[in-house]
């Protein structure tokens, strides 16, 4: 059996956080059987995905030895853990397997692409197990900020891997199973041979913080408002919309529910009977009829996301709701990198109806999902594994994390995206570098980052576009006077004649002395147009524009 | 003289950080003598200014009433202080005014511009002062994280008015004056009539730093490492250079240069007699004969721009130096927000090579230059204004300041782009809402914001590109079929067939159907032809291109 392994190799998640996809495999090499962790999204963004809709891993390499695929397992409900699923799901046709609030989400989500919901398993708590192939694989409870995160027991016959998810070490999650290292300690008694751990949080260099930390603190908040009191987290963190609607309660308020994300997570979580004595909601049509302060929102949008809740209600009104001077706002939250100027613009402009906005910074709002460099270091000395592979989380996360673990002696390594690794031995081995990618949802279309679209359309919008049009007769001589059509330019540069008119003037002096060879060859022609179009436009507004050039010919 | 007033209005920089532009008037109502205090830029991104160069504030209304304009006074060298004057000068055509350093760099900028520099004075520190019109103008020096930042001490009849352009409370600078209380407090002996005070910071909490406290550290750090270190920091914070440098040489380190920007400030500071002492440098050429452990670079692009040095040597060599693992690489520097996504890539590089990167979290390596909370309740205590109108700042800032003015009783306005102050009784009131907006500097042609070209941008960079053809002979008839052009969007959609295939086949079948009213007519043709694209599009791939259509006709 010495020719048999163990293989670790992430699709997406190492090297980024976001879209997260690992693969783990047993067997002889080249036939081992495969179970796929979590399939989850990116969100776009306009410096380097303009247009595009959702960002997944590139499943190519799993498609094609979909026939040694087990199954699937979602570790938590985060998008990018669960986002993919249902988008990739025709290509992989295997069992899903999750808790049951996850499950109840990935369910709703193979539900709207026509999935048959039923492919979605739900799983019980460790110690209970499944046996997929060659693996026995549990869910153990993690704390984290979305309830029922898992971290995945995954047994085979070359030892048991730990397979973290997302996890923060809280004792008091609020809503969910608390963080038990008595459990942790039972499953790591007889080795790990490899902890493939979360490395989000490993430059945060205090202890992480626990979710009962805040609700005295925010109700404090609410209560010493005056006006109305709206407040915004992740919908998925049921246990701090919980806390906030709870909150708003004690401070004799009436909570509205606002947002679809919201009402959705909070039903999924009472349907699983995960959320229990959730305060009694109104709707928004109702809340008309309560007086402001006595009113209290909970809206989607945390992050700025133009078309949430809580943007709107920066705009104006939000299904007949709107926030005035004297308000409170409250991001109860962290803002993502690269979503910065998105919130700041909804801040001013609560700042603008004079609604006061805290965020935040004080520490007192907000606590994050994810283990501190601290709790980490507690993790690997509950689990003592052989090996260590970080995930989830850039490169300079990784190599941090790798570098803790080295430090304590543990075997760790710095794996991106791509590298299948061997972890049968001593230390983890690198066995072969696999292509990977993204793979772009833009409307209904999935296509590859890239085939050039998207660089296509980053150019249009640095540079404008010009289109070209020439007609040529019978024997090929010009039809009339080339013409040009602009988009994203100027009308008139240095000349202070229309754009359009001096590119049109060179393009046809150029026709008219061109040769019956370059006239005759549309390539040629075409290249030929196009340079002295951009030419043209940079001698009058000092940018080259994309050229596209439309040579008809009556033949 | 009771007609007579003292007036303020800002054109830019009020209600945003960037592009400040600020106006006094003094005279009759409408016939005020005017004075603008700085003209800078802000830098366009890809959400919403893709393709721009520059972003200025409009300057119509200056423009409409330059024979009014006394000249203008620039309070630092910053480019959202600075960065317009050349790009505008043509339109406004007085005198500029500075202190050295910052003459110095407007010098540079009128010259490459093609503008006599000799129209920027040099004007000696406060208590000197010039006569503009009903004004007197003096330059009190601040400390900032440039050199030779000048508070303006601008009196009228109607009583003095303090500017305090950027400054922070720096008793220790390192590199130009000190922040002199007693100064101040003899500047408002006889009273000011108003404060005009940047907001910058207004939201943290606790005093400011000096730049004194860094050098230690950062000395320590650069002994303490191994191999090649190098550091990043705005090149006009010469004190900030100075201390890299100093830190470096203690080290035993050479120094190297590595940016335009980064040497051509060292060139004005030294020429100006603002820095002295500055350590002896080397060229990156004669870099390669020093070892690498004995090396230092500091180089531009803190701030991640992708053509700066830094972001250079993150993706491999910059004038034939780069950076290996065990190497150091210290952000002297905060990320602005909006430019983490661009930092955070740099971070992720020099990971990937095994660049140990150090950032300002620590609080060691990092002051900012701009006065905290307690520094501005301290101004504040200094100048008992009898107005306090907060500048420099988004809508949040100037809201937050104006409040801590009016809780110390002073009378506070929160005073954005556009609105005209008159500041001549005991509290500022509105006189004049003026239109305000932003130019756009794109290539070689200036255009303004809401003209509807960047807006063409943005549409084809989310939606995709259609060129449209159709020809008609003299009856008007369609010649050929319609064909199609794509940008941006995917080759084929839901029926497999290519997506121009299917939108041509489309075209034509409403060609073929279209009366002889339709085809003749070309507004009509071409809106039909357009929304029968976007249709066709939006079933194939579910979204809906931007279309140009191109209809000839053989007339």
């Amino acid at each position: 059996m010495s020719s048999e392994r163990l293989i670790y190799l992430p699709l997406g998640g190492a090297g980024e956080i976001g879209m997260n996809a690992y693969v783990y495999g047993y067997g002889p090499q080249g036939q081992e059987r495969l179970v796929l962790v979590d399939l989850g999204v990116t969100f776009p963004d306009m410096d380097t995905t303009p247009g595009v809709d959702l960002i997944m891993p590139d499943m190519t390499w799993l498609k094609d030895r979909a026939d040694r695929l087990e199954g699937i397992f979602i570790t938590h409900g985060h998008e990018d853990h669960i986002g993919a699923i249902a988008h990739m799901y025709a290509h992989l046709n295997v069992p899903v397997y999750a808790r049951a609030f996850t499950a109840n989400l990935a369910r709703r989500k193979m539900e709207e692409a026509g999935h048959d919901p039923a492919n979605v398993h739900t799983v019980q708590a460790w110690p209970e197990v499944t046996k997929l192939g060659p693996f026995t694989i549990g869910v153990a409870p993690m704390s984290h900020s979305i309830p029922e995160s898992g971290g995945l027991v995954i047994d085979s016959p070359a030892g048991r891997v730990v397979h973290t998810g997302d996890f923060k070490l809280d004792p008091n999650p609020l809503v969910g199973e608390p963080f038990d290292p008595e459990m942790w300690s039972e499953i790591a008694k007889d080795g790990v041979q490899a902890l493939v751990c979360d490395s989000t949080n490993v430059f945060s260099q205090h202890p992480g913080r626990s979710e009962a930390e805040l609700p005295e603190e925010i109700t404090k908040l609410f209560s010493e408002a005056k006006g109305l009191v709206a407040a915004t987290t992740f919908a998925s963190n049921v246990a701090r919309v919980k806390t906030l609607a709870e909150a708003g309660v004690k401070a004799g308020r009436s909570v509205v529910l606002l947002g679809r994300a919201m009402r959705r997570m909070i039903e999924a979580a009472v349907e699983t009977g995960v959320l229990v004595d959730f305060p009694k909601t109104i709707s928004p049509e109702d809340a008309g009829n309560v007086p402001r302060d006595n009113l209290m929102l909970i809206t989607t949008g945390s992050q700025g996301e133009r078309r949430a809740a809580t943007a709107q209600l920066a705009r104006g009104k939000y299904r007949g709701l709107e926030l005035k001077e004297g308000d409170l706002f409250l991001f109860s939250s962290k803002t993502i990198p690269g979503n910065e100027k998105g919130v700041i613009r909804i801040i001013n402009q609560f700042s603008e109806m004079g609604v006061d906005v805290v965020d935040d910074s004080s520490g007192l709002y907000h606590v994050s999902g994810h283990a501190n460099r601290p709790d980490l270091e507690e993790i690997h000395r509950l689990l003592k594994p052989k090996m260590l592979i970080p995930m989830h989380g850039e490169h300079r996360h990784l190599r941090q994390h790798a570098r803790l673990g080295e430090e304590k002696g543990i075997a760790s390594a710095v794996v991106v995206n791509g590298m299948m690794m061997d972890l049968t031995g001593d230390a983890p081995k690198v066995t072969e570098w696999i292509e990977t990618g993204r793979t772009y949802l833009d409307g209904t279309v999935k296509y590859g980052a890239m085939d050039g679209i998207v660089r296509d359309r980053i150019r249009m919008a640095l540079n404008g576009h010009v289109v070209v049009t020439v007609i040529l007769d019978e024997e090929d001589e010009p039809l009339g006077e080339p013409w040009c059509d602009v988009k994203g330019l100027p009308e008139t540069g240095s000349s202070k004649a229309a754009l359009v008119d001096v590119m049109e003037e060179d393009l046809n002096q150029f026709l008219m002395r061109a040769g019956a060879k370059t006239l005759r060859d549309d390539d040629k022609l075409e290249q030929e147009l196009r340079r002295i179009a951009r030419q043209s436009a940079f001698s009058e507004i000092g940018k080259k524009p994309e050229v596209t050039v439309v040579v008809s010919r009556m033949r």
